[in-house]
């Protein structure tokens, strides 16, 4: 269930900034180079559904997404919370997958290797960016990824009820997957508390109403 | 070229959330009736082409490349600014468009009702959150448009820079609409020049290179 990247055949002239517009400095045609670069990001494929059309969520649709969330559910985190920076974590946190690809949360093969894929991207796609920025870059991924700070806590909350939300909105969604069960949903989620015991509880409530609809199994 | 909004058949069932999660705080049922009504902005197209797939962009998409180009490009502001702030400036500013569309800048008969049709938008929408985040919201919304802080001068250049950037590394993309012209374009996204001088100066650039090319007509 890995999504591999979309690849497009050429690269877009604006990484060769300096033929299309002589005289840029330096600094500025790395930074646009990243900025045309990570347009892939809009091409990589989730599993999710979307709430108001018939298709899947892409990665930059979704981290605008979890960005509103910060910004609305703040005030729910079990810490207090920089909101600014947090945005910063959600903004960037998927960036990786343009070269990775995404994960399924239930894709145990997948996930095996998945953190030297991602490491790996990271350094590829940071390294088009200028220096200082390259490693500020880096160091957000790295720090929503390690969980170690309450923003990083409260932005992987949003990451994982994200999609909750969508499948709860969406008659199931992908708990309908084949092998799929409240209990795994449950344990691969369940890192929403660290951010949010508020927004736990609403999550519990949300597997309820899929076990009740029967979109979600029960059993191990 | 006014793209209508897409209005999704039935509306999610978490817009009625105390049904599907009972005992849930009202002001938390409003907050996710907000994120799940925000969805339909994926589903707002624009007319700019993708740079790494051949499909137009969405304004979820879209908000999130400004994001990304705020946080690369902020040394370039003719004034200081807060960041963290021009990310929320733009992450809010096209929420407006999921009930009053996209409006095209060479569209010369929508552009006349815009303006109301947009205010009313961001009446409706805004009012799905509780108080206090409705106003913040709302404010935020009409810093966007009115210009008058530095955050909002520089949001609203990357707002007319990036379709640039999409155009440039397209073979022309919308610039070979019929009647655009290099003039026309430039008078209307001169905006840029009050955010960053220095990204003005790159637009100018990419303008002489669309019209090398043969993408971007010239004459009034």
């Amino acid at each position: 269930m890995n999504t591999p990247p979309h690849i497009p055949e050429s690269l877009s002239p604006l990484l060769d900034l300096e033929k299309v517009a002589p005289g840029t400095p330096s600094r500025l045609v790395e930074q646009i180079a990243f900025i045309t670069e990570i347009d892939r990001l809009k091409s990589v494929l989730r599993l999710s559904p979307l709430l108001a059309a018939d298709r899947r969520e892409n990665d930059a649709e979704h981290s605008w997404h979890l960005a509103l969330m910060v910004m609305v559910l703040a005030e729910y985190a079990n810490e207090p919370i920089d909101v600014e920076h947090t945005l910063k974590l959600v903004l960037v946190h998927d960036l990786v997958e343009i070269y990775a690809g995404d994960t399924c949360l239930f894709d145990d093969d997948a996930k095996k290797d998945q953190a030297q894929r991602e490491a790996d991207a990271a350094k590829r796609l940071f390294a088009l960016l200028p220096e200082g920025q390259d490693e500020s870059f880096h160091a957000l991924w790295e720090e929503f990824e390690a969980r170690r700070t309450p923003e990083a806590r409260f932005a992987k909350a949003m990451d994982r009820l994200q999609p909750l939300l969508l499948n709860a909105g969406n008659e199931g969604g992908t708990w309908r997957a084949p092998g799929v069960t409240e209990a795994r949903v449950r344990e691969r989620t369940s890192v929403i508390a660290e951010g949010s015991l508020t927004l736990w509880d609403l999550t519990r409530k949300l597997f309820a109403h899929g076990v009740r609809e029967g979109w979600l199994a029960t059993g191990p």
